[in-house]
């Protein structure tokens, strides 16, 4: 592995995608700052990255923290600049809407969508000197479609899809690439998997079909393709999902 | 005018789009419930609907409040049925992504996606026993397209979409039509003629073209179109531009 | 009923939804003109019209012969200025990809989309002069997606829609509203009752739910709507569907 | 270059982004079968792709004619196993809509949209008894929005774009990557720069800001990272414009 003079920050680098997406930028050489609500559980990540011969750096961070997006993107920033910025945080709940408390629909735009423009928005303010960068949003089905029982997450997501379309106009033309990928299905998680046992049953979810759920491996190679795409020929946004999936 | 048992509510009952919505509603023999930060500025539209033989219930409302949303849909409902309510408060601003406050962009998502989404759960609180009812949206073009300049308005805007879309899936076959009414111009109010003002000079506002910006009281003769369409076919959304409009 | 010196064409006048387009402009003073692939079958549209007052040309029209469309809009308007000219053609099939032949993809195209064009084009043409005039194009589901089984009746309503958007474009600033009506759901037709029966049986039909369905004079309300919008607040496309249907 | 026992079908391969997608997956072992109207204008496509150790069948080919289709296809296929079948046929033109003839209706469908479907069908019979394939068509802007002008161009590419999204949703599950990619600004080809010094004289032509257009060659790209996707990973559609680029 060659080693880059360049950070790449994660925040919402969860066990799942999150980590992924740490692991294959950490593989291409990348030193990666990988934040997450509890930096106690980013251990295992760590240990991996390094085992590999990677470089990361694990932080607590409340996204919804203006203060602390600025000081983590800082920290990356100053120890090699930094080329990517990735916001993965979901929220994914659903409720009847007489049943979406105040508190629930702010609590999830504050983690889905308030986090990410401030996310994308420090990204921003320290890329755009350099006239280069990446800006990734992670977005889901519910960020296209607010289904029944999505008020909440729904409103989060399709606001965050907002920030990054309008992120990408203005940023675009001063060399920062901002990009929204939609993950259109189930993605293999432990959560994903209760959800099929319990509505499914226990069967459903020995019998799992292999095309019904995407590898978190898969979704961060998405970002890598993302990453990789020439600067005469960018893509802002792109939906994933299983060769097997209804849509 | 034959008087109905019923109420129309209007949030962000402003001089111009909401107050031609309470003026159609109240000609049509309901009465009003107008809301409005500052419920003093009500009292030209009180004069209006009252000369013209309407009802109309004018009051201060912080749309943000949720104890104020839930008192003021529950007195026009006990009042007499709530019929209608809809919801068109706006924030509109624009600025560089950078240029976004935290206080800013929380603020505009306050006044333009959870009032909204307050509003329509109480209406609907309301409205699911008795199995009918109308609840609608005033959206606008940053609700659909994310421009530049617009993190703050469109995030917010897409939001309120969202709350729109969730809303009607769950409520229409519960008998509630609930509906997005994409406003994709200018409106004829004192404001977007200070913008042409600004940006185009006062020639270019004394030589306005008459199919450049839309009256209020054609947004609220949409509204009232939306209220009549028959319950086998409901539209959910709805986008209105002058003829001469660029799209 | 008080006449109006002016011709609605309705192009693809079947039974359910042109035949009730017809009836209804019919009945607010407009001469209609009708034309249908087998004109024999226009009787008892033109007996129900012209009992109630009305006034009624039938006509038989092959709508894929671009003389045939010429002669039948030019008689139109030769009766009295063409004020509206709906196009309700469907052509409604369903194979997989490997049986659609060729022979039916190109003759889907050439009744739903080729026909399309044709008729808004020389409505344009005729209507351009006066810089006035209405032209309205009946949508379906497939031509927002194109789903399993679809793909001619998809290619071709898709099409259609693009056909109207380009319309819409160039002619709203002269002066002439065009309009796309998605119909995104059943209406209750022979044919669609057909169909239920087919795939759920006898007692599914004898216990339709009244909220599955949208009666043809529905949907000729609905562009009875559209026809009625001010200028300065067109709107180009609605979806409608019953409140009871899932989306 | 390691050759793979696999071929890749272009169809449209032009001078520009069909002949750089033929370089990119010859470059790549595949076997080419490159067709164009007029097979001889492949002379220089064949000396490149032969000078550089890649094999290419290049034949002349109408598109429009089923049997063309078949046989050619076929014969990719007994060479052997048809991989990848890229269809990229243009037929971009821009005329009032009074003036678009039905002739130029009619053959600009006939090339954009009847051709794709028959490429996208015939591809699908070789590579469904294997359950594994992939057929790309590329889009355009047009295809997602009707502008003035584009009533022809438009409808086709709507049209497309309906056979690649009703392929996709069948032949997904089928294990056959169906993807449409949607070229939403000016390629770097010949064409395109005359339009330009039409439109905007010499100097502007001479100062092409090298953000503006795409290189054939990124969007060969773009074409090879949808093929690497991984099943439990794919996109359907994906738009590409420049970095500068205003959208």
């Amino acid at each position: 592995m060659q080693k880059r003079n360049a950070t790449v920050a994660v925040i919402g680098a969860g066990d799942y995608i999150g980590g992924e997406i740490a692991k294959k930028f950490a593989s291409e050489g990348f030193t990666i700052f990988a934040g997450r609500r509890n930096g106690d559980k980013l251990a295992p990540l760590v240990k991996d990255i390094e085992a590999a011969g990677g470089n990361i750096h694990a932080r607590s961070l409340d996204a919804r923290k203006e203060e602390e997006i600025i000081s983590f993107l800082k920290d990356a920033d100053e120890h090699a600049p930094l080329e990517v910025c990735i916001f993965n945080i979901g929220a994914n709940v659903n409720f009847p809407i007489l049943e979406t408390t105040e508190r629930v629909f702010r609590k999830v735009w504050e983690m889905a969508c308030y986090a990410g423009f401030l996310t994308g928005r420090e990204a921003a303010r320290l890329m755009l000197p350099r006239g280069r960068g990446n800006i990734f949003f992670t977005g889901a089905t519910a960020g296209m479609r607010g289904g029944i029982g999505y008020t909440a997450f729904a409103s989060a997501k399709f606001g965050l899809r907002a920030v990054a379309q309008s992120a990408a106009r203005e940023l675009g033309p001063k060399g920062i690439h901002v990009a929204h990928l939609v993950i259109d299905a189930g993605v293999d998680t432990a959560w994903v998997r209760e959800r099929i046992k319990e509505r499914e049953g226990e069967a459903a979810l020995a019998n799992l079909d292999p095309g019904r759920l995407m590898r978190p491996a898969s979704v961060a190679e998405a970002y890598w393709q993302i990453y990789q795409e020439p600067r005469d020929a960018w893509s802002f946004e792109r939906e994933i999902r299983p060769f097997a999936e209804k849509w």
